[in-house]
């Protein structure tokens, strides 16, 4: 993996940099969407890839559990498995671990669980969660850690945050796939020293890339941005650096703004499910009555496949029906929203202009979705 | 809307036509996806154009529950509102009204019912039907009739079909749409004498095309094939000729070889929901953990989408995991499986060796799917 920063805005820290992996080029800043077992729920590859999708998140932890990485392997990798020709970047497994499953016991050899699926007792260790995406045959990896809660005392956040670091030593001990990348992730809760600790070690270790995880967790957004404030600028500025997990519209150009290069969330397909839809001025909810009879698409001048074919009436109708036809309307629409946010974003640094697009950005929104 | 027959099969009653619509040429014999709330479930239009259907079906009854055939007429009727360029089927609702909403009373006038979505009270007669898709602008409406369970006594089917012919006399009187034909339904249940009367009657009246209607309703395979043969020769040659709500491919084939040329049915849709994929040589139900490591598509050779990326592991486990693209892709493949099926079917009677393709396409089935 080859990563290369093209510009820098004059007036903040952000950057415009490309990814290079066996699966093309990645032009950052760049939104990953997530296709958790497999799928990016409701869409094809076809459309992602027309959507302008470079790279997707798979979860290590939900295909660990079905179909199986073995299985998987056994079919020629994650890439083969689902037609996605494209760049592939699996999280350790870590954050389901700890959300989704139940907690057995945390030890030092790695965390003892229960899948969410049928009970059935299981171990996640660096080791294993390493082996596992190498046997997905992701582009990037991401080394086994624990994903904190909000909030944790100190004393937890230390300890914790010690042994995420044990672990990613041993991720990288077990790492044996040139061609993949393997990112160390940034723990210590809100607790900057901690923070600032995990970041020294872990870069002495040396990692392709740095995460920062256990954001946007429950903790106050001025929290949040105290960390991102704190942190990116401290990551190793040569390497490409990843906000796990994070989030709406404006933390993404927060983000950008402080140094992020690389952002996740299941917000815009996630939402599109709910039926909430991104604009440039806010996001609307599709099922709302006052949509029954509006035959304007959810954002004049959208360029999306959605927008150029169907009226918020006919969205919501079959949002009202619960046609499936609902759902990837909806997606293709918020993750259009996403993508074309990053492009508009990333043509803004090229530009030398980002806080002139940002004030603008913040401009629209303050309109109103309804305005 | 002009209907020619373009060729005839020397061996059967199997004819190859044309329909001209407002919306374009249909090549019969002709399968219809359905699109019960105006959306073929989980598919997009462009993807329905491009499996090669030229007409799909719409349900009055649905539609006018929701959501309503006024705020589809105001959005500018059902072609635009679900951005569908080709022809349009309505049924009356009469089926579904029978089928799915609690009935409160059959008259003269119509049936008083309660929606099946909260209960509200209803009433759908000849002229309520008839408007309702005038209202929707399909291409080609059908009048309202009674449809029959089955098994029904002789009397009650006698009672019911001469209701049903004055409901048809109604609904043409009530039809004020040109650019839309109109199709009569022939009723009786499984006694001949009444399918004939009925047709006498309707005939008598006149109408764009003919349909046989409460047929596929639980009634024993060989008694439906009576009243095929015994009917489908009497419909007027020189009309379309439509067998509602029918059905497995081998009833497809059958009707073709009767002189059917319009079909419509859920059965590749829903199934394909259900996990059940067509292929020449049977169906398969992709669960079926034989699929949990086989890297070959459903059917190979099969030019469909799903087909050409995916292989059946992948699909069982998008299915097991309930993935949005599970049924999509499932849709596409069954879709393209029936559409595929006239297609050929079509090729057989101009090259007037249909029989002999009948032969070769139950000798494929008799193979088995395990084969």
């Amino acid at each position: 993996m080859v990563f290369e920063i093209l510009a820098r805005d004059p007036g903040c820290e952000a950057r415009r940099g490309r990814l290079a992996t066996g699966h093309g080029p990645i032009e950052t800043p760049v939104f990953m969407p997530v296709g958790t077992q497999g799928s990016v729920k409701g869409l094809s590859p076809d459309e992602l890839e027309a959507l302008g999708a470079r790279i997707i998140l798979g979860n290590t932890y939900h295909l660990h559990m079905r179909p199986g990485a073995e299985r998987i392997a056994r079919l020629g990798g994650l890439h083969a498995f689902m037609h996605w020709p494209r760049s592939i970047l699996t999280d350790s497994g870590g954050f389901q671990v700890f959300s989704l499953a139940r907690i057995n016991k945390i030890e030092e050899e790695g965390v003892v669980f229960q899948s969410h699926l049928d009970g059935s007792r299981h171990l996640l260790s660096p080791e294993i969660a390493v082996n596992i995406q190498m046997q997905l045959n992701s582009d990037i990896a991401m080394v086994f850690d624990e994903c904190n809660s909000y909030p944790v005392s100190y004393a937890y956040a230390h300890e914790s945050m010690q042994r995420s670091v044990r672990w990613a030593e041993r991720s990288k001990a077990a790492h044996d796939l040139p061609a993949q990348a393997l990112f160390g992730i940034v723990q210590g809760s809100v607790f900057l020293d901690l923070r600032k600790s995990c970041l020294d070690q872990l870069a002495a270790i040396g990692f392709d890339g740095y995460a920062l995880g256990s954001l946007s967790v429950g903790e106050p957004k001025e929290e949040m941005l105290a960390v991102l404030e704190t942190m990116t600028p401290l990551l190793p500025v040569s390497s490409p650096r990843y906000l796990m997990g994070v989030g709406t519209p404006e933390d993404i150009v927060e983000g950008v703004r402080l140094g992020v290069d690389m952002f996740d969330c299941v917000m815009p397909t996630r939402n599109a499910r709910n039926g909430m839809l991104f604009t440039s001025r806010g996001s609307i909810q599709i099922k709302n009555s006052a949509y029954a009879d509006d035959a304007t698409p959810i954002e004049t001048g959208c360029s999306c496949y959605t927008c150029q074919r169907f009226s918020r009436a006919y969205l919501r109708h079959l949002f009202m029906a619960r046609e499936l036809l609902a759902y990837r309307l909806n997606t293709l629409h918020n993750l259009h929203y996403y993508l074309n946010l990053m492009a508009a974003i990333r043509q803004a640094i090229e530009h030398g202009r980002f806080e002139a697009w940002r004030k603008a950005f913040y401009g629209e929104r303050s309109r109103g979705a309804w305005g």
